[in-house]
């Protein structure tokens, strides 16, 4: 049995890698933003056949397929299946509930669903992540100092004990690491968090969102975060809506992402 | 046009009735544990019959029907249905995520599933609130002093600037309330945390979980949250799931908390 994050750095390894690509589809994004829920299924599945060779891992998230209600949630089910085995699919819910409810996201988004990974809110404490984490083959990226503008407002604010709250995160997580399965996730517009998170979590992956439409660091994120060679770099809008939305336009962003995280020395 | 708090306080006004009813439906409380889709859907409806006339609100949460994949979200469509114009009706989902991607939720939440209120997690700053609270019509009750055992690992911290961490949200839900139509979630289990939240945001609906299985305490969570006429207490499991699960029993369960609740001096 391999724990979530070997499989993750094999994959890394096997692909040449750290690309993970964002499922943030919108009609209002596409060339006609009245585009159908069926228009939106194509151009998921353009995004994943321009891409699956040089990809990591991809990272639908639920809230661009929670939009369309059941039949949202159809075709995520649809979306796994049709990426199928080799990538990570990481399952971006940032889920957060007491243990009796997280209990029962996991047991949707693990076993259910099928994904890989999912991403998880702190807020309410250690209960809520660790129905997520009894499985070592399955993976959760906490969320640690987030990509937003407003991420600042309380994870940036220092505690009495002199610890800033994202650090405190980073600690939680290295504490309930037992199982070789918890990640971080960590804005690339932070790239000196970064660097200090990984002082603190140097053994876990991070995933890396925030490049692209949102401006982050490519660079300093791969210096910075990914030294043990576990690093997820996200890139949603800047691959999927590249271009004239061609699936040429579509894998040369994902192939011209790749060479520049190839180049860079970590 | 009147706002999600007037709104709410009309009906609880309307109905004599702080009462929230949480929609938590699992198999493995039914009397038979590998109970279908079908008998949970049936037993929802049982729950709105016995309770709909001295309920002020219901509380599906999200998790308990995302684990059964697109037909748990059909099912979460026919509740929302079933339920219909009277009880305001909270989608308990805790969402939390970049502005780009809240409003997506937001999309999802108030125009598709027709929620009156959500759940929002404050981990992430006033970005992932905003969206939410364009519509003074809809509202929100931001995560602030949750109910769970561990909710006291972060939410309890202290700030260098003297404030604890549920403070500083408390505080923040008051200046982003321009067009009222925010609330806080505040746990039944930490009644002396509800006094000082309450001084903080006087004018704020309180949604309170952690009544029954959770063993909160409920007259405190009157005394201390209802002052302004606008405190919610969710029972979930308590009603649900009362007694040998008839009707009779769930309506008894949901009779004897209200007039507890009314006995109360607020």
């Amino acid at each position: 049995m391999k724990t979530f994050t070997n499989r993750l750095i094999d994959r890394i390894k096997d692909t040449n890698s750290h690309l993970c690509v964002g499922l943030d589809i919108r009609p209002e994004a596409m060339n006609d933003p009245s585009a159908s829920l069926n228009l939106l299924k194509d151009h998921s599945k353009k995004i994943i056949d321009a891409t699956h060779d040089i990809t990591a891992a991809y990272k639908p998230n639920l809230a661009f397929f929670e939009r369309w209600g059941s039949e949202g949630f159809k075709w995520l089910e649809e979306t796994v299946e049709y990426i199928g085995d080799g990538p990570i699919i990481i399952g971006d819910a940032k889920r957060g509930d007491i243990g009796n409810t997280a209990k029962q996201y996991a047991i949707s988004l693990f076993d259910y669903f099928g994904f890989d990974a999912v991403t998880v809110n702190p807020y309410m404490g250690s209960d809520s992540i660790r129905p997520f984490i009894d499985n070592p083959e399955k993976g959760i990226f906490i969320l640690c100092r987030t990509s937003n503008p407003s991420s600042a407002e309380l994870q940036d604010r220092r505690f009495e004990n002199a610890n800033l709250m994202y650090e405190e995160v980073a600690h939680l997580a290295v504490m309930l690491n037992k199982n070789k399965n918890i990640g971080l996730v960590v804005g690339a517009t932070a790239p000196e968090e970064i660097r200090q998170i990984r002082k603190i979590a140097p053994n876990l992956p991070f995933l890396i969102p925030g490049i692209g439409a949102q401006g982050g660091d490519l660079e300093k994120s791969m210096q910075y975060g990914n030294f043990n060679g576990a690093a997820l770099i996200n890139v949603s809008r800047g691959i999927g809506f590249a271009g004239d939305l061609s699936e040429i336009s579509i894998r040369e962003a994902a192939q011209n992402y790749v060479t520049k995280m190839r180049a860079i020395h970590e």
